[in-house]
């Protein structure tokens, strides 16, 4: 069984503040948490039911494993259905973005994203287009919420999320900023080339005044309905698949 | 002020059964409310805060409206943040679905969607592509759940959404059937032509066994890299692209 203090230094982890202090973050689900643990991510402790056990693989001596019932599972989950597996992994350093990382790929860039779904979704779908790393400013959703983690089904272990000053990274992007604003070339005669940035912004707002300046390519995904605009990880995808496309030659 | 049995009457619309019964759903805000008393759909009742009025047209006389304090407002919404503004609409009652209606543009097919999330933007990007008309299982979520209606942004407002046996439908297209699949032709192969089905499939499950024999055109989206699967609404967001794309001869 698990102490009350137990459970809540876990549950605390649904909250940011305590995600920073702590170092770690929840990922929940045997299939994320077997993804998890077999990427660069550390691992620090699986929590799992005794019929979960089987969808894990054998665990590494050096992570703790701690076998639970149902009901502590229950508690310490995020979810509304829990599914037998949580582990707390520790939130990464990665290293800072140069312009060398900047020159191998496309990468998202994100201004203040605000929906964890939104993220977590751009996250998954990113990494199905063979990109590696999302940038978000410091102001959009933490990429470690428990929300976000489970929309990525498992591709955040794939993934690095930087966060940083986004209006900085672009004023001396050394590849093109392409943006996606709602006035700009149609996205199928763009030329998109190899690498470049390509931003996305707020839910409600679009791209800030901060960013918006920096921006050497503004792109348009053609309307041809009536819709006012589209769902933030709709545009994402659609870039994606198109510079996917064009790198394909397709 | 609300009496208490009239807040009762509109939470209750949050729940399928109560929408079924009484035939009205819940639409918030007061842009989305503005696309509905724009639509074909019958608009019932309108409670708004003060503040709020100012931000709706001029409202007809047939529809009831009412005047009510944020307080009031709060506990009637089903949002977080309620949007100063709340409508009680008339579920539609569509016309059947008929081989002309079908022969005359492309129409999403969805095969058992569970979130509510999901089907709210899959029913905003098909307005933006142009599509009027979003067909789905009748174990679909519900399209007036008030967490779809909220993530059409008023989209919904503009779309036919039917309910039906799809595997009926499919297995007596007069149109060809295209499935989203993981190991079909790739999309940008693929010619669609003018008009056709294009099914997609449940979250967890893709396209049902009932449905699958009737797929005429098998339709993958190339994978770059590693992600096992799509968000639905992301890959239905890359076929009406792709439709749209391929009749405006882009």
């Amino acid at each position: 069984m698990l102490s009350k203090p137990q459970i809540r230094a876990v549950t605390s982890l649904q909250q940011k503040k305590f995600r920073r202090e702590h170092g770690l973050f929840i990922v929940e689900g045997a299939k994320s948490v077997t993804e998890f643990l077999r990427s660069d991510y550390r691992v620090q402790t699986i929590y799992h039911t005794a019929q979960a056990a089987a969808k894990l693989p054998k665990i590494p001596q050096n992570i703790k494993s701690v076998e639970i019932d149902e009901q502590a599972l229950q508690r310490i989950s995020a979810l509304k259905t829990p599914q037998g597996v949580l582990a707390l992994v520790a939130i990464p350093d990665h290293l800072p973005l140069t312009g060398d990382m900047l020159r191998k790929n496309f990468h998202l860039v994100l201004d203040d994203i605000q929906d964890p779904g939104n993220l977590g979704t751009i996250i998954r779908t990113a990494d199905w287009f063979g990109l590696t790393r999302v940038i978000c400013s410091m102001g959009s959703v933490d990429a470690y919420n428990p929300k976000t983690v489970q929309a990525t089904m498992g591709s955040l272990a794939r993934m690095e999320v930087h966060y940083t000053d986004i209006a900085k990274l672009v004023a001396h992007s050394p590849v093109p900023v392409f943006g996606a604003v709602l006035d700009g070339n149609p996205i199928y005669d763009t030329d998109f080339g190899v690498r470049g940035l390509v931003v996305l912004g707020n839910e409600g707002n679009g791209i800030g005044p901060a960013v918006l300046p920096h921006i050497t390519h503004r792109v348009t995904i053609p309307r041809v309905g009536h819709a006012e605009s589209l769902n933030v990880a709709i545009s994402a995808a659609l870039f994606c698949a198109e510079l996917a496309r064009e790198k394909g030659g397709a």
